[in-house]
């Protein structure tokens, strides 16, 4: 069964279309991250380019977030920063993040060209401060530029790949990374003679009876536009977690949840009308997801529990991993049990008091759990912290104390008031290059894809680390933009 | 990325076929429990039927099995036996074993269908004793009929659905439930005249220009065979486990298991035909995955542990959903602690020995919990158990009783030899008529699938119950059977 809007979009046949309103080399659908790189690497190689934005200005989910890149391999600022990163562990670590689905090609081409991505950027004018910003923190608020965003030192990774801070943070004061760099790419994309046309939503693809791509129908000025691609389309519209019947019926774990992030536009429609001509789409019900309780860093002391009063992460790893599998728990109930004396309400996790307790006998009966369960689960979790260990979940020695004194309970339950900001990390099945592939495997010719409505990178929200979005979107947009400008029609 | 086995089928196109070698008003492909009800409905509506079965015998994935069929809502045997059971229980308790995903239109017509669905099993042959097998087992050894199959009795779904007994057994001694439905289907359909090709591959589907599907093209004899089916298709080729590549494709949860249940030919053929013209296939990361850790019913007095040395579950569950929820603990080791008092080696498991010990603490340092887990757990499970209670996991008052004396862990971690039989649950979309829907919701002329080809009323390894299979495959198959033969092509 399948709602209205999660419907593959129907493609326009070619031999339908009587003329063209507009004609370009490279169609790029959306003006983030992904298809202001592509649109520029396009241009670079001597293509003409044409955006077209269904919003009223550019910069789609990547102007809402902090624009953190996730780079490596010893660039220019961890060098300046003394660290030492290797593009072998920069792998590894990708590799695990990505789970039983990362994709092999799509890591290997993204940590071996990600010293060149940062000198890329920088060349177009990214500023990046050569200084570290040492913190546990979900975004740096200061100009700083290095940090660690993911789960690098967080055990089990820390076991398996050097960890190092990847993170690079604009130069730029407060939450102001995203807005910075839509404001700088943009401005790199119009200097190109790129023409770029806002409030124009791209309705359908136009194939040829052999499957190939020529064009779109694109809704703009209260009429529809043909327009020719001579090279090819580039799909850079965003993810689907806007869109309900999606999630509905393809990242059902995510459905029921009232806060998505992204822009407007992530309503799935890059990947709907890539579908609608026989693209694959992948990893569809793969989601981030997560419970931002930091900052404070202090309430890394804390402990997440489930309804059965049970411990279930180490609390020092990244805050969507923990969001992830706090998702996962039976039972329905995620407490953050945290001592008065580190008590302070995180920033954006706008969780309830659900609890509190001068011991932790009276927190549990508070919050009803089961007798006892809580109990055991902090004294067992004092008596080790005391000694620095954390023998079951392995949490680092620098966020063990004992949980001593009054006792406070987050409501982090989902559903009761907590933020648990999500969106959607499945797309079309794309190569490295952004060709889009069919279920087969074989390209479809001119058509690509990248940023979220590729499946990139992020595989799993059990691996996702801040970066990794804006990273994907930017590089991967820059590899389509070059390779549909190479292409011969 | 797709390997040459996932990858959809690439269908003949019509106008390419020079003449038929077979024509029939129904090609139905695989002779198990789905494709022997399709031929026998359509048989009897007065269509021409042509079974094409890979194997050199018909039985499927059925065959293998006990042909336990979960029907309820007062069959004949549930009245014999004064059980009183409701339409509207039945129907919120499988809508409850669907999770998230469950397909009401199914479960509704499942449901409404199930006593007619007793009876035309009873009028074509199928002997069901009316009685009641009332033991915790995965199957009736006796010759008796009605058992609990699932997680009726168990909470949360006793919570939520009045438990009744739904499981209906064969009549006939030992686990020969699979060879005597096959043999009863078998002659039911062969006394119908259907035409039946044995040792005979369906290469592919045969498709116009407009995507309706016009027959099949099929291997046998050495040489390939066009076959016309002038009504349509019917695909009951059967779930997709055997094929590896498909499993790390669609569902890889499962692909690292080496122990997948069904029948050789289970290797998704149906499923990448389908897929080939057009069809969406749904669910397909879902399946059911066991722990077969009764009989002896008896190990339900044990507790199951993760690699923390938490319990996650209660224990008087479905063995399946244990499975499922084992598979889906970090940590990767999962032990069955039993009392040695009743201790008995589980007939199926075949789990090592991984540890025992006089005393909780010695048992927990033989398997390397971490130190004070596991005897807080049993402690905990002692002191409520001792007064008929469970109040984190709920398993019910009859199989709680403390563990005591000297303990033994039956190492049930994957990969460490026990037995994790599974098998996959996502399939074509089709409605419950079996018509087959592409990813638009529009069905497909001529093709219909049912069985585990098709993704029916089973869709998630936490809800499923013995039954599910062969009860959806013959009663969807017989839907699909009335459908095709009803079709004016």
């Amino acid at each position: 069964m399948s709602s209205e809007k999660a419907k593959p979009t129907k493609p326009r046949k070619l031999s339908t279309v009587q003329h063209w309103d507009i004609e370009t080399d490279v169609a790029i659908v959306g003006f983030g991250a992904a298809g202001a790189c592509a649109a520029i690497e396009a241009a670079d190689a001597g293509a003409q380019v044409t955006i077209f934005e269904v919003a009223s200005a550019s910069g789609g989910a990547t102007a809402l977030s902090s624009a953190e890149i996730y780079m490596g391999g010893g660039t220019r600022v961890q060098k300046a920063c003394g660290l030492q990163d290797d593009k072998e562990e920069m792998f590894k670590f990708l590799m695990m993040c990505g789970g039983r689905q990362a994709d092999e090609a799509k890591v290997h081409a993204y940590v071996d060209g990600s010293v060149d991505h940062f000198n890329w950027l920088v060349a177009h004018g990214m500023p990046y401060k050569d200084s570290l910003y040492n913190q546990r923190a979900i975004m740096a608020l200061t100009d700083d530029c290095l940090l660690y965003t993911g789960n690098e030192k967080a055990w089990p990774f820390k076991d398996h790949a050097k960890p190092c801070p990847r993170g690079h943070n604009l130069q730029v004061e407060g939450d102001n990374g995203g807005p910075l760099f839509t404001k700088i790419i943009t401005e790199q994309v119009v200097q190109r003679g790129v023409r770029v046309e806002y409030e124009a939503r791209a309705l359908t693809l136009i194939v040829d009876d052999n499957g190939a791509v020529h064009g779109l129908v694109v809704r703009m000025h209260q009429k529809e536009h043909t327009v020719r691609a001579r090279k090819g389309v580039v799909l850079c519209a965003g993810g689907f977690v806007m869109n309900r019947d999606m999630l509905k019926k393809y990242a059902p774990d995510i459905s029921t949840i009232d806060t998505p992030i992204g822009s407007p536009g992530d309503m799935g429609s890059g990947i709907l009308m890539g579908m609608g001509v026989g693209a694959a789409a992948i990893n569809m019900g793969e989601y981030f997801v997560t419970l931002p309780f930091y900052p404070p860093a202090t309430t890394t002391f804390g402990i997440f529990v489930n309804a059965f009063g049970q411990r279930f992460i180490n609390e020092d790893c990244y805050h969507g991993r923990i969001g992830w599998y706090a998702l996962q728990q039976p039972g329905e109930r995620i407490y953050l049990i945290i001592p008065a004396e580190d008590f302070e309400r995180p920033t954006y996790l706008n969780a309830d008091i659900a609890g509190t307790g001068e011991t932790v006998e009276e927190l549990e009966a508070e919050l009803g759990l089961p007798a006892g369960m809580l109990v055991h689960t902090v004294n067992y979790y004092n008596e080790h912290a005391a000694r620095g260990e954390d023998p079951v979940f392995h949490k680092s020695a620098e966020w063990l104390k004992p949980l001593e004194g009054p006792l406070a309970a987050l409501d982090c339950t989902l559903g009761r008031g907590a933020f648990w900001p999500c969106f959607t990390l499945g797309g079309l099945d794309t190569r490295p290059s952004g060709e889009v592939l069919t279920a087969e495997g074989d390209a479809i010719p001119g058509l690509y894809a990248a940023g979220r409505t590729a499946c990139g990178i992020p595989r799993t929200g059990a691996g996702y680390g801040s970066g990794m979005s804006v990273g994907d979107a930017s590089f991967f947009g820059r590899m389509a933009g070059k390779a549909v400008a190479a292409r011969q029609a």
